[in-house]
């Protein structure tokens, strides 16, 4: 506990989302008190053909 | 407001998820009378050999 | 297939959530040509206590 | 983009949430690059009767 | 890993919910050779009203 | 009724998921009396460099 799961464009590097993952676990700690070892983070890389905003893809913005 | 995951068998085109998107756009704008611009969706493909139903994955109906 | 979660703020009572699935149903079903037997939708009332945009609770807004 | 949702037992006001989301805003524009305006965070409250952790529930832990 | 979200419909005790979830994580831990400790399970009850399957509630079927 | 999304490594072959699949069902219509035809169960892949735990991700652990 918590279970994150972060969707986002496809694209960013192994490093930079271990850099994310990181730095949001230690946000979570410091602000809900919730230890490290506690919080899971699920990335889910989502191509901008599969992601529509205002019925427009994100691919077409 | 809304997101809304849609999980479907790998294979439609882009095009068509492009289509199906705005097209449930403007039905939950006509329907529920949320502008266009406040919806979100996200496809997620799913291969038929992830796909289980009855116990029975999809690749192998 | 498909399995769709629509996620929506709370207050939208029984019965405009069932014309929104029927709706949804049907334009997926005219769509992208998936009878509508092999749709399953599945709401998320959200509190607006519970849904950030841009940093800023929605029941803050 | 991102949509992240969040998962943690139920329990936390609407002021630790509030808290919580900003910070998690804040550490993914500063990480990632990622404006804050672009950032949706959806929280779900899981009671611990709905949480198992090794095949026992957290109510019972 | 593996994190595990059954949703299904209101109305499973505590205890049902307890012994469905001890089950499905020792039959993870058989029939995939992962260990019971890295097994998350977490329940998502959704009223009748929230779930539609071909167009219709689960309410009205 | 029921949909259950199980998120786990990527690497299991599709026979290993069927496998899984096959007995998540049975288990969950024998603990909880549902008919195995109304169980979808849907696989998500995940890389371990899109898996963080405590902050750290398990490509690293």
């Amino acid at each position: 506990m918590p279970v994150v799961n972060i969707s986002l464009y496809a694209g960013r590097t192994a490093e930079q989302k271990a850099a994310l993952a990181l730095a949001v676990t230690k946000t979570i700690s410091e602000t809900a008190g919730i230890p490290d070892s506690a919080t899971t983070i699920i990335f889910s890389d989502v191509e901008k053909t599969d992601w529509s905003i205002g019925g427009v893809m994100a691919s077409e913005g």
